[in-house]
């Protein structure tokens, strides 16, 4: 067996329970990409015990942490894991590598359409209204709306923001504050130099604003293990973060909202710790 | 209304749930305790982004934290928190606060339930000295205490008692006012026909009282909120941390295992967002 643990994902979630783990003596192997979603955010205020701090700041201070245990870390993209029974195959392509137990903490993937989206994402174009709104107080803020979420984000934006548009992408007839914009066009295009300054729509129209919020519901995350139930893109888990494969656990955004950093933390130590377990009564019935 | 949201209990999930509806612009009331599990514990190391931290340290950062936003805190017991329908009444015995929604944060009692307490609750015992002290003036009153708050509690029930027995379960030597018993033996088991009448003590005595306090950190959850649906010791509670009642939420240790931090901070995040997001739904509701 190469590792007792395979995390795969490198966000908060897969530290969390790489780092619970390994506190429990097993060795652990984390795979993945740094995390952008939570590097790039500009300032996050609701992860007790920072009152204010830069989302780098905060993961450099995680990676830091980890290091002090034993985890390997590998970036490398993975082709599938495999559920042998009474261990796991991680396969990249070209190596293939066991554990007793796994634990998918990939984040779910936002599935960026609009044009300049990734090119001016956290330069005025953010994901997540409870993060960022007070960026806008007093500024002029659009906001697309894919979904019921968003009916909720752009009403408390529109508490701080000078004026609120809304580009309505959910559905007919919605009911907003009297002072919010409603705008049925599809948006095409960001247009800004360093940050995004302006939203082209479907009509030719464009709209000026200091700041844009896209709301959707996060599609498709990578289908990685087959035979995983999922609940449409969240994996199900249980209050333990058990999956319905013996053996697997999954915590962070891939298991649903809200999409926070504390949950992910929270739901990674669970995962971590019901791992460990897990873990110790394989090892015993191997024996 | 007094409050959109009240919290009762004050550790890592009730401030974190706190935190996060207050960003959400709910007025909100946090009532507790100062958390002794955490600020007693000598060394953290697995709550993610500290990589070894004193609990009191990490405590008062989180007291610190929530300082800056709407967030009230009171330090007085409760004696019942009743669903009303669309709103809460929280009961402290001389006064009454009502909310919008309430989250349910008290932790888990570790302490272990005396035979017959849970059957003569309210009959003849109770967990609130502020709350019931005065039922008892002129009568014999016995007051089994586990902690330092019981000394205080004590002596408030020994002005307006005839008779006041100590049962001493906190520590050896505590100084008392000299008209007060103090019995060093265990409790054992409530005796009585329709009220507690009695209580049997390890030592095969008994001692007949009219009214019994017991005052330790935190008390049942059943017997705080009539009617929440439980398992065993826990609150139950589905993936957005809700339970049976409309409105009420429960988060951290009272929810289930692992008694850790980030799951009770992860946890009092999402009780807190989707707390908020019910307040809004009354609001619009009730406009």
């Amino acid at each position: 067996m190469d590792y007792d643990l395979i995390v795969v994902g490198k966000g908060p979630a897969g530290l969390s329970a790489a780092l619970n783990a390994a506190i429990r003596k097993n060795k652990v192997l984390v795979i993945g990409k740094d995390s952008k979603a939570l590097s790039k955010s500009p300032s996050i205020k609701n992860y007790l015990g920072f009152k204010d701090i830069k989302g780098d700041d905060l993961y450099q201070r995680f990676l830091e942490q980890i290091k002090y245990y034993d985890i390997d870390i590998k970036d490398k993209k993975i082709k599938a894991v495999y559920a042998m029974g009474d261990y796991f195959a991680v396969d990249f392509g070209d190596e293939m590598l066991k554990s007793k137990a796994c634990i998918i903490a990939t984040g779910i993937d936002m599935g960026k359409v609009i044009e300049g989206e990734d090119k001016f994402f956290a330069k005025g174009i953010s994901y997540c209204a409870t993060c960022d709104a007070s960026l806008y107080k007093g500024r002029d803020v659009v906001v697309i709306g894919y979904n019921e979420e968003s009916i909720e984000e752009v009403e408390f934006i529109n508490k701080v923001a000078k004026n609120t548009t809304f580009i309505n992408m959910y559905k007919k007839n919605i009911k907003l504050s009297s002072n919010i914009n409603i705008v049925d066009e599809r948006p095409l295009k960001f247009d800004g130099l360093i940050k995004a300054e302006s939203l082209e729509l479907s009509d030719g129209s464009k709209i000026r604003a200091d700041g844009f919020f896209i709301i959707k519901s996060s599609s498709k995350p990578k289908n990685l293990v087959p035979s995983v139930k999922m609940d449409e893109k969240h994996i199900l888990v249980d209050k333990d973060m058990k999956t319905n494969i013996r053996g697997l656990f999954a915590c962070g955004d891939i298991t649903g909202k809200p999409y926070q950093i504390n949950k992910a933390c929270g739901e990674g130590q669970v995962a971590g710790l019901n791992a460990s377990s897990y873990i110790r009564n394989v090892s015993r019935e191997t024996k």
